[in-house]
């Protein structure tokens, strides 16, 4: 058992806590939490990615069962409370902390229907979100909404900062996504790809009710204070519009993703 | 100008903003910023809420108008730099600040089309919701989809605490909300004014765009870890569930509330 924060591991742990830099030079990302270490240890692909797993001392004797799993499985190391509590991103730690090598998708994984019924591309493109609970809950809402991919660029929030980790649920591990470093080039791969791309727009002249769906369809979302880049805007083959009452004069960059994406479920599922 | 943080007023300010018990006692809230100060400002019912207005020394330099037009019509006072960060819930405090008399509203508040367009009543009613960003983010989303008002449980988070206050982004100074002590017996209520009060519930039979919101309509929305208590479900007329794909197994309070709230405003258009 680790008793110290000068030990190497925990001054290495929390060093890929706090700096994305050390993330990337590394490729992995951490996991916390019983719940979402234990989804990567139920998916086959995923365990193969797992590259150590820490628990606190007192997780180990509270969580025999799923301790016992994991040892079975991966390289394991206990730490005290004290210094699990050092190492964590949460105010209450949970007691279970994995190191994660990072898994990379190809532009065809975002395009592809994972639930096997053949339906059309459904891309969510993100152009510099950078709120890490906007991103987590975009990732969740995706998901859910049965979208096929999500597409962003490179000067979006961290997909691997613990907090956007944390608030995806899981869906991190389940939605493909690319971080690509020209988007309108991407966009116009996508168009090349034969899928219609609408931008959010508070200027769109179209109602995002009015329009069809249900084919190949991306949707662009843009940064929480000021929208989409023009220049990225300009690439869709249409702005759309989510009417607003009041005096509102934007919605929440994830509201507005989960609108548009429950409109295209709904539209699907008819 | 005030410079001491041992000053009777900052120390009353930082009461103010860090205690809720303390902002029910006096029966105010604050707002930052020259944004949400200023929306107070141009409108005529909430000028007169205003209590204090407080500038930092270097927003009177840098905003000379909008600081005459607050000296105009309040009472005001001007901390240093330092003292007006040591008040300040931001990071990067922007240097204006209110201390604002509550208003309340009535049950026939939160039943009424403010547009005038006689619209049929549209109520969100949130039990025991406990993120302030959520709770912000169902009043700015609200306003957006042409909600009427907002029904809360008095468990929910304090719609006063500083964070609420600013991601609302101005919507809790147009959308009308009570917080009542018996929940069940308000939504018992509403149902009696002809409203038709539906549960958004995993178990939810029918998908939530199978039904007609265009009459009186009122969503249940529930914590975000447990959902609606039971004792709140069981008033609903009728549970309804959004349909999910994947492994999610639920969504973000506030999403689901979005989702629910564009639907209803979608219907309401055609």
């Amino acid at each position: 058992m680790i008793t110290s924060t000068g030990n190497a591991q925990v001054r290495e742990l929390v060093k890929l806590m706090k700096k994305s830099r050390e993330r990337d030079r590394q490729n992995v990302f951490l996991v916390e939490g019983p719940r979402m270490t234990g989804e990567l240890l139920d998916d086959r692909e995923w365990q193969k990615q797992i590259q150590k797993v820490y628990f606190s001392e007192s997780f180990t004797k509270k969580s025999g069962n799923l301790t016992e799993a994991f040892v079975r499985q991966c390289r394991t190391e206990i730490l005290s409370d004290s210094v699990f509590e050092y190492v964590s991103d949460t105010k209450t730690p949970q007691g279970i902390l994995a190191v994660v090598e990072r898994r990379t998708y190809s532009r065809d994984d975002i395009l592809r229907d994972l639930s096997g019924q053949g339906r059309a591309p459904f891309v969510i493109v993100l152009d510099n979100l950078q709120d890490p609970g906007n991103m987590g809950t975009v990732f969740r809402t995706a998901e859910a909404a049965g979208a096929t991919g999500i597409l962003m660029s490179s000067d979006c929030v961290d997909i691997y900062n613990p907090k956007v980790v944390r608030s995806t649920m899981g869906a991190l591990f389940r939605v493909p996504f690319c971080r690509v470093e020209d988007l309108p080039e991407s966009v116009e791969d996508l168009k090349k790809a034969g899928i219609r791309v609408y931008a959010a727009h508070l200027e769109g002249k179209n109602p995002y009710d009015r329009e069809d769906y249900r084919g190949g369809t991306a949707f662009l979302i843009g940064n929480e204070g000021n929208g989409l880049r023009e220049e990225v805007a300009s690439c869709a083959d249409c702005r759309i519009r989510i009417p607003m009452e009041g005096k509102a004069e934007s919605l929440n960059a994830a509201v507005a993703a989960a609108v548009l994406m429950f409109e295209a479920g709904r539209q699907r599922r008819q």
